[in-house]
């Protein structure tokens, strides 16, 4: 048995607790798995009077200092956002701490900095807990498929969201409904803006498109919609077609790069990730030869993002240990980020339309004159209250969007009463 | 870039000639990712002139020679079965070769000796293709869930078996009917044994139990029951009641221990892993912490194993890289595998019984005396065509065996129509 490795852990909330918790439950074991004790050697927090599960000789308020401690080896990350925690984290790489990390937004938005900075001091950087929380995804990503080319990666990686759209779902209820349930059952935060508007699932997919990739891709490369203009009639509208609405990330690798997006989009019934309800997320990888594969788990809460960072503890000991470092960074390929508009999607659209001769002739050129074919096309209702709903072929997202302008100012056309994209449909497996 | 990291492969069939595609197609990514090119150095073979597809110069009969000469650094291993692949990987191993093996039923009978021979020789020695093909599982299991503590693993980790399963359940076809379909598509082999009587899944079994416990665990501690016996009526009987059946591979934690078994059992339609279909694997893991996960994905084939394998061998040519070793066996809990008959499990129990008054006491008795308590019971048809359907409570195996064992002696009870244990209901979650 080594020496005890000596722990410092930023920040003491929800996850902070549960980090505190399962490093003293689980003490022998994990000393049995690293081949050394771990030791909590000191804790930073904002308000030390209102933490009385952790012996108060551990609290500080000057984070700073207990980074740079000698005696510390390994830094635990549980605090969130930009600054200070950059510099913090920096500062501890600078020190020759390993360090680990649940945050999803300084990842995505400035990884590449960390990154080198361990590089540099020699040290790991590992966040598995900042991508959909207790599920094993960045290791498999960045290790189990290394001798894999991974060609897409389609996750459900807001448990906010998902819940809200599973809600709409099950009961037709509209957004507004849905939400304020999500909020009173503690899914959904005062300010949901972070997961309803895409930001958490941006970042998310900005740190999934990096490692299956192997390309620096951050937050400001992602496009991204939110699940706000949502409505019970583009549920309904997915019904009628044998599909589900949910906020996918989507990752994919593309003739002419790497294309990343989150937005609401249709998929299937029978696709596996239409199965994900409530809070849970998953993640659908496919890549050359291992195939499809799905990975699905709770990916929030106190103890399952805790599990994930624990993990990366024993792992950043172990290296420890065994004077090694782990993979770090890889990011050889460095392609090109694809913008949105050449991205090929499909896309869903229901027009409300006066039901009069050539109509049907007048949406299927506008589609034309774009260089859209049109995969299937039903009409529902006759006179005032026909629809046309259409499934497009795939076809450059900045088309299809032009083409829903183009019909919206058609005079035949009442209003576009749904328009969203569709994943995941046979012919793109 | 560090120099060439040479390979022999032994065996070049279905999996084997994959890996020799995928080690020349991504050439350039590999080397990149792992800070080295591997290079094919041998290929060993029992008749040379059937293998087109690789250069003649590699090729050779004796595998023995291969492995242990001098400019070999790693040895993946796709032969299979018991010998001469042990002595081969052993002789690998003790010339310092890291060895990457698809071996399920070498590791599961025999993993300890492999790991002595490589801890001692500090090298590696991977197998992530032995379970579960492509879907990343043992990587998981011993390194992302290594802070937590894993309560249980339920997967469908033989894809002949499941889809036989899938097509009863579907069509409501008998066995034989089911494994001739099998076999007509290729899911099933000439000699179906190894996979229907669940001598493959519980290989399977004894690997994971070994991971996720922190124990040794061979094939020889694994309780096993194949789906020779699984009926139409046993299908047809598990939805009634809401539930499918599948073949299970469980490893528990419980408080004597560990429990492993492969057996049969219906699952409740709601599960997960109810939904897997066809040949397709899935591996659903409780922890303390992390709650409920599953993976999924191609569990056999060509193209996925081999994925797996590249994976193992891109990690262990980056230890090699950076002269260190992965984390090896990790076998310090040592917990006692409880025999099967001490086991907990639930019963779903079909009694054809004449209906006469006092029928359903004499029956609640029987489970009484053996201390087994009914969750729910409910009567089919009416006078010589009635049926008792008994759902019990969590009790040891060997009681629930007992009772059925009394019941059908009874001369109430015409015949024990189905009896099959039950899985996955939610007070077991």
């Amino acid at each position: 048995m080594s020496d005890a490795l000596r722990v410092a852990l930023l920040g003491c909330g929800v996850v902070g607790s549960q980090v505190v918790r399962l490093l003293d439950e689980q003490a022998d074991d994990l000393a049995a798995r690293i081949g050394a004790p771990l030791e909590l050697a000191g804790v930073a927090v904002r308000r030390p009077a209102k933490h009385h599960d952790v012996p108060a000789e551990l609290l500080t308020t000057d984070a700073e200092a207990l980074v740079t401690r000698d005696d510390i080896d390994l830094v635990v990350e549980v605090i969130g956002g930009i600054e200070p925690v950059r510099s913090l984290l920096m500062t501890a790489l600078q020190h020759g701490k390993s360090v680990v990390s649940a945050n999803k937004a300084l990842l995505a938005e400035d990884g590449a900095t960390l990154h080198d900075a361990a590089a540099k001091a020699g040290v790991d950087l590992y966040y598995e807990a900042a991508v959909a929380g207790a599920i094993p995804l960045l290791r498999p990503l960045r290790e189990s498929l290394a001798g894999d080319r991974i060609t897409r990666v389609l996750g459900i990686v807001n448990g906010t969201t998902n819940f809200i759209l599973s809600r709409m779902d099950a009961t037709g209820a509209g957004f507004g409904e849905a939400l304020a349930e999500a909020t009173q059952l503690g899914y959904a935060e005062a300010d949901p803006t972070a997961d309803v508007d895409g930001y958490d699932a941006a970042s998310k997919a900005a740190i999934l498109a990096g490692l299956a990739f192997h390309t620096r891709v951050t937050s400001a490369d992602v496009y991204r919609e939110g699940i706000g203009e949502v409505t019970a009639a583009d549920m309904a509208s997915a019904r009628a077609m044998g599909c589900t609405v949910k906020l996918l990330a989507i990752c994919e690798r593309t003739d002419a790069g790497v294309a990343v997006r989150v937005h609401p989009a249709m998929i299937p019934r029978t696709h596996p990730l239409a199965g994900v309800g409530d809070a849970f997320n998953a993640v659908f990888v496919e890549a050359e030869a291992a195939g499809s594969l799905m990975f699905y788990g709770r990916g929030a809460g106190g103890a399952p993002t805790a599990s994930a960072v624990l993990g990366d503890l024993v792992a950043v000991a172990r290296n420890r240990v065994s004077g090694s470092r782990g993979a770090g960074e890889s990011a050889y390929a460095d392609l090109p980020v694809q913008p949105m508009g050449e991205v090929t999607t499909r896309y869903h659209v229901a027009l409300d339309v006066s039901d009069q001769p050539g109509v049907l002739a007048s949406v299927a050129s506008a589609f034309a004159e774009h260089g859209i074919s049109i995969q299937t096309v039903r009409q529902e209702g006759r006179g005032d209250a026909a629809t046309l709903v259409l499934v497009t072929h795939s076809a450059p997202d900045a088309a299809l969007r032009a083409t829903v302008d183009d019909l919206s100012k058609q005079e035949f056309v009442r209003r576009a009463a749904s328009v969203m994209r569709v994943e995941g449909m046979a012919a793109d497996r």
